[in-house]
């Protein structure tokens, strides 16, 4: 039987695209962050603390992935930060040609950052080039340590890991030890940030680090 | 450009092996079960507590989908259960072809129930026929209440709702009258158990309709 790879099209159709959008976004100098997390982790709270904490020095928008609804999005409008929803119908990650038709409604000359958030999902947005400058991924406390080792891609891919919800670490059996050695052991060069994005606890350093990514493409 | 379905072949062949399945499950007189959740809402955990409530009546066995790592199926087999560990390598959801594999290493004849651990995912495993007699869907209370908006396929697909992790709700801000409404509005006919795995409050409604269910296949 003929072997048929259905993945290698798909993704070289997706990364010719996110190519495009790269040089786009270099040429704006506009910063992109892809947030990966799994449903429920905490992205939408981690992007309205990280934009009340940047909002005053870089200029935000937002491009938010979910396979149905607009409560995301509303909840960024509502902080007052120009939104894009995308509705994947179905699919479980997003791809470049979603990204380049919600760009296309943003105004990027006058951008620094956009944050797209994901589909909900440790698996399918991980072989997805969006153009992005980093994909970051989000695992928060109840969801367990024993994440790096079960979903090893995500933590792979990502430039930066955060610890979300660590104000509930006396209620979950989480052993950070073990966590931070398995990330570590799978991603040596990339920070582990605890934070809880409700509390605002930890928040300060995983800002100051991603400002200086921002500043480093202006 | 001529439009090239990938998903309905792969569906079909998916299905007519499922359905091979479920002959030889209802042959056997076994009940299984297919559990979905997302990453680190406790499947495992309340996997080990069904077993824990159901053993005196019933032979069960478990097979674990994981992407990687069989910490699962340890932890199963520690407390006494066969289990078969699946590593799909990658992808993000449980096939049928999967499950024949796993099937074949285990004495259907004298088993009552098994329950088949999901990749963690709420999208990619709905669409799976695995010859189950009943899916059934946990979400944990950290997840938030707005989990049926944002992802309604895998509510509408499952026969009952978990909501795992109910000892939590004092931390989180998670509206259960919301969350109860959303999933009644999607799926009618699904009874929703509010339990936690790791305490055991609320199990026990839980494994009375679980024990109902496979009492109904012998």
């Amino acid at each position: 039987m003929a072997h048929i790879d259905i993945k290698q099209p798909i993704l070289q159709k997706n990364d010719s695209m996110a190519a495009e959008l790269r040089q786009r976004f270099a040429e704006n100098h506009v910063f992109v962050l892809d947030l990966l997390a799994s449903p429920g982790s905490g992205k939408t709270s981690t992007i309205l603390a990280t934009i009340d904490a940047l909002r005053d020095e870089f200029n935000i928008a937002v491009i938010e992935g979910d396979i149905a609804s607009n409560v995301d999005a509303e909840k960024i409008k509502a902080q007052g930060t120009p939104a894009v929803q995308i509705n994947t119908g179905g699919a479980c990650h997003l791809e470049s040609a979603m990204i380049k038709r919600a760009v296309d409604v943003l105004d990027l000359e006058r951008l620094d950052l956009i944050i797209i958030e994901n589909v909900g999902n440790l698996v399918c947005p991980t072989d997805f080039d969006l153009g992005e400058n980093a994909k970051v991924m989000i695992l928060s406390v109840p969801e367990g340590d024993d994440k790096p080792l079960k979903y090893p891609g995500v933590f792979q891919v990502a430039q930066a890991v955060v610890l979300n919800k660590v104000d509930t670490m006396p209620v979950f059996d989480f052993d950070d030890g073990r966590f931070t050695e398995e990330v570590t052991s799978l991603n040596p060069q990339a920070p582990i940030f605890r934070l809880s994005a409700t509390t605002g606890e930890g928040v300060a350093p995983w800002v100051a680090w991603l400002a200086e990514q921002i500043r480093s493409v202006q």
